[in-house]
Order: structure tokens, then sequence, then C-alpha cells
């Protein structure tokens, strides 16, 4: 591709001011360096310019505009994500939805809202909590981060073990392409006639469409939730509690685990009253009416017990319950105090791989010479590794790099995937070609071209060409591709 | 396209001949007579021949056949689909996963369950029986139909208000697409890297690949399961009541509701002790621990009686709840008896406007002649209305189409989709055409082309072309396209 090639940067501005307000279009350096990263700080690039439309036709004039001069579009929401989707490209746009942010309407019988992306997530549980209601995925990021951002991330929470994650929880998106068509796909019933293109768009990282519209799905507050503090001695013990505990039947409203490291980073932080002794932490939370959570929370202590915890503690009150969920939610800003920069991976592993992986990652603090934080969504196998290191000191945000992409690969030979809740976008991107064979990343584009045959929106994110996996070095073949009995005589 | 362009028959028989074992491949018209149509009886034509791979080579080596002499390939499992999705085409071949017949792992710990395409639905749950577990989906077809043509057409049952439908319990599925390409989509983690596939495969009819493998999600048998059988005096009542439950923040294990005539038409055949003076009957199940269940028969009940039902019976043993059940289960048997012919529909709408859809179904009956029993999954607003006609009566077959596409429309019109759990197939190809939009359709077309370029994978199902669209004189154009406040200076 050669962006821009039929247009300068003036002309480009020229055609976009024509379409909207001067507020609109950021264009000074000074204006756009904001916009230069998203959560993912460590890659940082100026964009072309920045477009803030407000409706749905600017949108549209926007989309039109870059087809025509053949101009890459980045969109990007609060840019709170953690993999770069929303990293710019230096001859593209930002499109920003942040001013698209308007709850349109309600629907409290129907436990339903339709809101514009721009949307912050805890601003949907905000305006429908008169109604006994909540919008249920919970990004740690939730007080800043967009709806239309979680639809592009299929973005999680610590209580998605029970409810999902946002594709769980969104009916309905309309989008509109870089062709210009308007999309609406998913619908409040179970199925969906013809492909059901909803689950496509939810996770695809702005890559299909540029989101519009988006219908959620509410759910009733619980009346009451308990957390249980379960401390273990060792993590391979808490690794097959958490095991336990799924078997037994239970699904908590909140399945997490914080291994000593983390537990000793982020006490002194919070006075959360962890075990800092304790080589694992979990947080079990019961969500219900108070005859349910009692009962859930007698069998889910009985199993904990069982599995060998050396002390478990029941919040008494919503004040303790929060407490005890402030060390896991202040994790991140804790690396931030003990280290001068951190980086927090996400991969995903069957649950009875847990103890093996979490001793493979403590193995890989001496290959690679950097401590690693584990504290993560044990329920649904989504761990989330942070790993420290010093940026200043030569070569340490490489070695931060490689131990990543180690863990991920070590995630994908265990059977799991290399995303949990974050998306793939740039700082994954390599590691797609270990999960994926040729076929599937082929097939992949060849979606991509379904919806955006121009190749311009949100280019060279998640997906690896050839030459990048060659690059890598890691071309995928997976077992199964061998797997034919006998070749067919033909 | 021009089918069989480049080979007649013969030469095409030879070529398989050479992959296939003789008894693989049937192409008497003795042999293949039993595969000219699928449960959609009414629409019939015997393929070209048929090939009844034994494993993953030769379905491959089927595969690549087809495509070198370009002939179109329809899948079929057990030919129970209800909307013609595997009707075949005259120039033709049916591909049969019948044989690939194996269950190839079960994990009871993991809760899954990894079994060929040509699996019985039921046999799963036959066979995970001793681990306490079972497979969720059961449509009333699960003795006979396969896991792989449950993937195809995203079938459900009378649980899926609480369980889901085939695509909210299967985990991964492996396919060959029409290219010889392997795909491995889905994972057993929540979020899926890069593009989420495995939901597009589900329900898509055989159009993007042939399913080799199905991994399936397994549940616990719950301890115990009661029905409550209650009846009202008017539909619009026992709808109401139906929102009310769910208003009421209860997902039942199971909530069906039956019309008089349903319920009368069934009764003297399975004597199910169903209240025939009774506009409309409910069945609504709670399954889980005797605690659980007992708490949740109690606010059901409670419920129901607050919106007026005339009666209420819950089941006191199993028995009793197998008979409760015995007259939904058997409710298109009953139509059989009493009338030659009858068109099962299947469209979606949304809870709170089922009185109202009730009632213009009603009017509809007197507009087409026909008459109309409602049977259906009430809780997830999934109409099953029963038309029941005589073919041998010139006219009331399309009098019957007819009827059965007006019901669909205004299915759309409230909101709704002209599909529940039985696919689009060729039978509401048309409906497609009210469903979406021609940007949609294209967005489809787009991505079958992304599978399946030479198009040969089940062509001409579920995505009707502009043309069909204009020969429909349906073409649609949704509000929401118009909607653009002001178009952009530009």
């Amino acid at each position: 591709m050669n962006p821009v090639a039929t247009a300068d940067r003036k002309t480009l501005v020229r055609a976009l001011a024509q379409v909207l307000p001067a507020h609109a279009l950021l264009h000074s350096e000074e204006e756009i360096r904001p916009y230069e990263c998203d959560g993912l700080t460590a890659y940082r690039q100026l964009p072309l310019l920045v477009c803030l439309p407000e409706n749905e036709a600017q949108i549209l004039a926007i989309l039109q505009i870059c087809r025509r001069f053949n101009v890459p579009v980045v969109p990007r929401g609060a840019g709170t994500g953690l993999s770069g989707g929303a990293m710019p490209m230096a001859q593209g746009i930002v499109l920003s939805t942040a001013k698209l942010n308007r709850i349109l309407t309600i629907d409290a019988n129907a436990r339903t809202a339709q809101v514009q992306p721009g949307v912050r997530n805890l601003a949907i549980s905000d305006a429908v909590a008169p109604h006994g209601l909540y919008y249920a995925p919970d990004p740690s990021s939730q007080i800043a981060c967009t709806i239309g951002g979680n639809v592009a991330e299929n973005s999680g929470g610590v209580h998605c073990l029970k409810y999902g994650l946002t594709l769980h929880n969104v009916l309905r998106v309309r989008l509109l392409t870089m062709e210009g068509e308007v999309l609406e796909v998913g619908s409040e019933a179970l199925d969906s006639p013809g492909f059901d293109l909803l689950p496509l768009v939810i996770g695809s990282e702005g890559m299909l469409g540029i989101v519009t519209e988006v219908t959620v799905k509410l759910v009733p507050k619980p009346q009451l939730a308990r957390v249980i503090m379960a401390s273990f001695d060792d993590v391979v013990q808490g690794a097959q509690a958490v095991a336990d505990v799924i078997a037994a039947g239970i699904i908590p409203a909140g399945l997490e685990m914080m291994d000593q490291t983390s537990s000793q980073m982020v006490e002194p932080f919070v006075q959360a009253g962890y075990d800092t002794a304790a080589a694992a932490i979990l947080l079990c939370e019961s969500d219900g009416t108070p005859a349910e959570v009692e009962e859930e929370i007698a069998r889910m202590s009985a199993v904990l017990r069982n599995a060998g915890a050396r002390r478990i503690a029941v919040s008494a009150t919503e004040d303790e319950r929060l407490r005890f969920w402030s060390g896991r939610k202040n994790a991140f800003p804790a690396a931030g105090r003990i280290s001068p920069d951190y980086y927090c991976m996400d991969g995903t592993i069957p649950r009875k791989r847990l103890g093996e992986v979490l001793l493979g990652i403590a193995a890989m603090e001496k290959t690679y010479g950097l401590r690693c934080a584990n504290v993560f969504h044990a329920g649904d196998g989504n761990l989330h590794p942070l790993i420290m290191f010093d940026a200043n000191q030569p070569g340490e945000f490489e070695r931060a790099e490689q131990f990543g992409a180690a863990i991920l690969e070590l995630c994908v030979e265990v059977g799991g995937t290399i995303t949990g809740e974050h998306g793939v976008g740039i700082e994954k991107i390599q590691s797609m070609c270990v999960q994926f064979t040729r076929s599937e990343l082929d097939t992949f584009f060849a979606v991509k071209r379904a919806f955006d045959p121009a190749m311009l929106l949100n280019p060279d994110k998640a997906i690896p060409t050839l030459h990048r996996c060659a690059e890598y070095g890691r071309l995928h073949v997976r077992q199964g591709q061998l797997r034919f009995p006998e070749l067919p005589r033909f």
C-alpha cells in the first residue's frame, strides 16, 4: 500500500474541513500529540491528523474522503487499550469517537440500552442504576474507557467468568464500513438469520467498520455480593483450588488469583489486609439473593479448605468487600510504584494447566533476568503477568518484550490463546504467527477484505502478513494439519 | 454459475471412485432417492450423486475434485433440518457426514467432548451420562439429528432460554473449506484472538466449510427438575405472564407456551393432562439443587398467579414432569393427525410484543383461510406457528407459504427476526430480503466469498441475490438508513 499516494496532507485537510467543524479537526502537532499512543505507551507515532466527528453523517464523510485519497483510518475510543489497537500511523488519520457520547435510549423492561460508541463504560451503569440495573463487563479502565473501544477489543473485567465479555453483553451494533455502507449486526433474539456478523465485529479492533451505535444488555444489580479471600502455601495448590471450585459446579461472580509478588507489591499501597506470607491468594466472589450467596459462600469455603487453604476470610460488609478487591484493582498502579516500567501481558490457558504455567513463568524470570507479578482472572484462565523493567537500562525493554512473547508461546503450547481481553493490536501481532496457521491468517485477511477491500481501516493491526511471520521466524504448522491418515489417491 | 461445465456426470463419478470406496459413493436413482429432501419435505430434488466419506482425507479429496470440476457441494447431516438447508441441487453432489460418527474424546474435568460431525445430538448426552454430564441443546429431533447439522443451523431446543443455542455450547470447530484449507476456529477460552470466526461458522448452513470435528461444552445434569403447568383465559394474558416471569429476574430452564388449538390438538393424542378449556398454557421449568428448585418454583408460581393464571399444577415426580412435556414435544406429530399437511414456521420477536403478534397471527388465519396452532419457546420469543393445510386442495400450499411469509414479515416489523433455531435454508430465503438491507446481504456474500471464492459450497441457500429480492418485490430499506440528520457538505 502506498497511502496518501494521491493527495498531500494539505489537500486532505482542505477536504475534511469542508465536512467537519473546525474544532473537530486537529492538525497542529500540539493538538495531535495526545493521540500518539494508547495504553500501550511503549510505542508512539504521531498521526497525520485527528478527526473528532460528532455524528454519523460526519463519520461517513470522513470515511468517503479517506477512501478517495487512500488514507488509512485508525479508530480510537478513549485510548485506554493495552495492546496498541489505536496506535496511529504516520500516513493515516485518527478517528476518535469520543464526541459521540450520548445514551440514546434505556429500556428498563427489556433490560437494554442503546448508546453511542463514545459513552464511557461506567457511564452506562451510572445511567441505568435508578432502574436497579448495570452493564456487567468491568475492565479496570471502566471509568475512562468507551463502549466503542470495548466492542473493538472485546473487553472483559473481573466478573466476566460469570457475566461474560463484551461479546456476551452486546446485542446489536450499527457500523459504517470503509466503503460507506451502513450495517446493523446482531439482534435481541438468540439466533441471527444469515451469517452471525455481530461476534465478528466484536473484538475486530476497528478493522471492519466504525461503530456508531451499540445496544447493550443490562443485568439486575445483585441484592448482595460477598467475597472470600483464601491464602495458599504454594501457587500450584492455589491453582488446583481454582479448578476445584469450577469442578464443584460453582460459577463464582469473580475468581481471581494473586501471587506473593503481587500481594507484597500491593499491600503497602492499599492495606487490603492481604496475607503477604502466602504464596498465592484467591478472591472468590458470590452474588445473588442473600440465601444464594450464603449457600454458595459455604460451598466455596468448603472446597477451598479441602484444597488446602491456610487462611480463609469472608467479607462481612460491603466496605470490607471493596477493601478486599481494592488490592486486586490497584495492582497496576502498585507495580508502577515499585518498578520504573512494567509490561502487562494477557493470555488465556486451560484452567488445569494453571499451576504448570505459573511455574514456567517463574523459570522465565531467571532466563530473562526480570521480575514478574501474577495477578489474574484465574477462573477463566486469563493470565495477566506484569513484567517489571526499567526502560532506562539498555536492553531491558527488549528483554521484557521477549519475556512477554515467551509467555504467550507457552500459553499456545498448553492449548491456550494469546489474548484474554486486551486484543492483539500491535503488541501481540507476532504471536498471532504462533497461534494460527497460514490458512487461518489468510482467512482473516479474506474476511477483512470482505468488509474493507481497500484495506484502509486500521491496517497492520492484529493480523500478521506472511512476510511478518517469516521475519519473526515462527511459521506455525499445527500438528492437526499433518493429521490426514493417508493422502488420497488422486 | 454454470456447474459441471467442464465435466459430465460420468467423469465426476470416475474421479470420485478413485478416492472413495464403492459403498461411499451412491449414484443409482434408488440409492440417492432418500436424499431428495430434508425435513422440509415440500421441496424435492434429486442430486447428481451422494458421497458418504468416512474420514477427513476423503472429504478433502471430494472437495478438491468438485472444485476442479466446478460442481456444487451440498453438505448434509441427518437430514432432519426444517428449512431446506440440505436440499440437493440437480447439478451438485450431496456430501453426507453421517459416517463420521465417532466420539473422539471426553474430558469430564474440563467438561468438553470432541466429536465427529455425524455423531447424533443425543448420543453425546448418552456417552457422557456416566460422568453426570449432558449436552444442553435439545432440538425436537435430537434422537436423530447430528451435531454437524446442529452447527450448520445453530439449533436450539426447549432449554435454550437458560442454556443457549448450539452457538453457546460449542467451543471449537475444525472445518475444511472448498479451497481445501483446514481451519480450526474457536477455543476453550472466552476471547478469540483475531476475528472470532466460530460464531460465523455456527449457523452458516454449510456455506463456509465442511465441519470435520466439533468440541462441545458439557453441563452437569441438574439434581432435580420440576415443571409448572399454568393455564390462562386469553393469550395476551399468557404472553404478559411470560414477560412477568423474565422481568422478575428468573431464567427458567424452559418457558413454553401452547395456545388452545395446540392443546386441543395434542391432548387426545398424548393425555398430558392439559387444560384444554384454557386459551393458553405455559410450561415453566426450574432445574438445579432441590433448594434452588423449590425456591424458584415458589417464585414463578407467585408471578404466574399474579398474572392471572386460572390453574397451576406443579409436577410432583419425574414421570409427571415428562408427561407435562410430552404434549409439547408431540405437537408436530399431533398436527399430522388432524391435518394432512402442516408447515412449521420459526421466527423470533421481542417478548413484550408476544400478545400482539399472536393476535396478528389469529387475524391472518382468517385472511389466508387456514388454521394455525401456536406452540413455542415463549421465554426467548421464538415462535413456531404450525400452519395446517391440505396439499391436495389446489392453492392451499401456496396460501400456507404466503401465510408463513406474512408471519415472518410481522416478526421483522415488531423488531424481531425471521429465524429462531431452524435456519434460513431455502424456506426463508425470500424473507431475508425483508430482514436485511442490500448492504447487509452484500456483506454476507462478501464473507461467503472470503471462505469459498468459487461459490460452490451450498450455493443459493440462505442469502438471496439482488435478482431474487427484486422478483420477490420486497427490497428492504430500513428506516435507519435514512436517518442521517443532514447530508454532509461534500
